[in-house]
């Protein structure tokens, strides 16, 4: 077992005292970052980056080298799962993620298979054993997987959706069937993530990315309950330490109350929910995560702080707050202005664990 | 003054009792009607069609042709204003409106002119005088305005956008200059919906589609404020009626309570929210109007019943609730759908009216 050098993340999550606020970004590794482009190119597609271990190591390392940041989390694409299923995952030029043998009838439901996340996942498990190995006790690793709800929308409409037209009119026409596929997915997110903790991940996180399009029953019953499933069945120590879990539904900052009864240990919050009122409504039950608006970085670096400050007052004085965007950085934002921002929550936020 | 033949809607917005809960779709005069595809081939161009009232009248009737909707709503862009500050709107095909001359410094905000609604806007005014004649009292005419934080963002990023970033670093680098240039709106959207209310709507709509994409403290300054100001500004009678206004700030499930201190009649709800916890919240300050999922009508006619039997449950017996989706019917959906959610909310209502 490696001695955290930095253990803020954790400590946080569980929350525990902190000296700062620890801070991270999702997908603070990515295109937004010169030499991740540059990895990326190297790499020749997408899917490269995401299947070699040391590629996935080497961009999941780029923004520490950068920044002060308090983790790291892994490089890999939220499809991982589905594509394993053989669905056939394929980035098209210029277009989000498709699947080339998209879920169009029951019976491919009832035949999709759970995969053995150290068999058609391997290149996953390498790369967090991998990245542990060189992150040498930094700061902890957080690994991740998609929201059964959010994997499913991808693999019944066969790639991104405005309006999840096919998947909703499953979920009206034959509900019990959506739950089958739903429950196939948690089960295989659940292997999943535990097979990250087993191979080094310190903290893991659920991203839900499309549950906040649901109404809050059927949120519920299609989106909260498989993920609740999901924490149910993880491990949640690993080297005599807490495996933290966190939660985040974007746009589900209405059902924060549900979600803390899952047994999360921090909820991801976008900048719709303000921190102070999710803060009273939560309890000291959860932790929370957030939630600057990511297109905060488009101002100047003078301007991010002020915001920075803004986020921290909003939380108040306490612990369990790990600062982070409300979404992903945007690809076109400046690495300073996320500098500017990582800076400013260390600098700001010391009063407040005072 | 002409006698309304069915003035349903007009109750329900006010919270007085109904026989049925009257039903009206957002966009129902739109893509998905195959008379409209055809009246928007002869008219050439979007602009063309918005802009010949007789052209927009017919748009306007064509649902109610179909369907016995309990309302009409004016057919027209929420970017009449922007275009007559003189900002040149367009359509480029297949993308959504662009400005041949967005707002892009600070002068173009402290010189640009309050457009006249009887000039400039002349053609609105005639649309509205003239539906108002072809319905003959049969429903009423609901005249509306997009917001002006909404209507703000298209001019200052020059079309749509996904993160705003041109506006959201003025909101944050110079928020005193685009309290400027909302201020500058919001007077010209009280003018634009008084002039539509001396034309003959009878009630009327603000459109804040792009709310609920600030943090709670940027909506209340940015988007709330500016739209009470119109609300306060507005003629609330008009042929010795009442005249009803509806807010509607998609993702705003979260401020109903702010929403509701604006003086508004009635809240618009988008499906993420639960119409039962909605009126627990607002009690009986405002009434509501939503909140079908449009992707329901995706769903076989006896699906779409089911959902609207448990929109219409969420809401309960009780005065105050005006059917709608919770956005824009989708171009795809077949108008039999349609017409089958609008039979239900009729068939279906009766009981929690007794």
């Amino acid at each position: 077992m490696t001695q955290l050098k930095n253990d803020r993340l954790i400590r946080a999550l569980l929350r525990q005292p902190v000296e700062v606020t620890p801070v991270w970004m999702m997908r603070q590794a990515g295109r937004y970052l010169p030499e991740y482009r540059e990895t990326r190119r190297k790499a020749g597609s997408f899917m490269q980056l995401c299947t070699t271990p040391e590629l996935a190591c080497e961009v999941t390392l780029q923004p520490l080298a950068r920044f002060p940041l308090d983790a790291a989390i892994l490089f890999s694409d939220i499809l991982t799962i589905p594509d394993a299923m053989g669905l056939g995952l394929y980035f098209a030029e210029g277009e989000g993620p498709r699947f080339e043998r998209p879920i169009c009838n029951a019976d491919q439901i009832k035949t999709l298979g759970v995969p053995d996340p150290e068999q058609e996942l391997r290149y996953v498990m390498d790369a967090v054993r991998l990245i542990r190995q060189e992150l040498a006790g930094r700061v902890p690793l957080i690994g991740f997987s998609g929201s059964p709800w959010t994997l499913a929308t991808y693999m019944v409409e066969g790639g991104s959706s405005k309006d999840f037209r096919t998947i909703k009119a499953m979920l009206y026409e034959r509900p019990e069937l959506l739950e089958q596929l739903l429950a196939t997915v948690a089960e295989s997110v659940g292997l999943y993530l535990n097979a990250q903790i087993r191979a080094g991940a310190q903290a893991v996180m659920i991203f839900d990315t499309w549950g906040g399009a649901l109404t809050p029953s059927d949120y519920c019953r299609f989106s909260l309950e498989p993920m609740q499933s999901i924490i149910e069945s993880l491990q949640r120590e690993a080297e005599g330490q807490r495996v933290p879990v966190i939660l985040f539904t974007k746009n589900g900052g209405q059902w924060l109350e549900a979600m803390t009864d899952t047994g999360a240990d921090a909820l991801g919050l976008d900048w719709t929910t303000d921190l102070g009122d999710a803060r009273r409504r939560v309890g000291d039950q959860v932790a929370l995560q957030g939630n600057l608006d990511p297109s905060v970085l488009y101002a100047s670096p003078e301007h991010i702080r002020e915001q920075v400050a803004k986020v921290l007052a909003s939380f108040g004085k306490g612990n369990g707050h790990v600062f982070n965007l409300g979404h992903g950085i945007h690809p076109e934002i400046a690495p300073e202005h996320a500098g500017a921002m990582i800076q400013a929550v260390h600098e700001l936020s010391r009063p407040y664990h005072q």
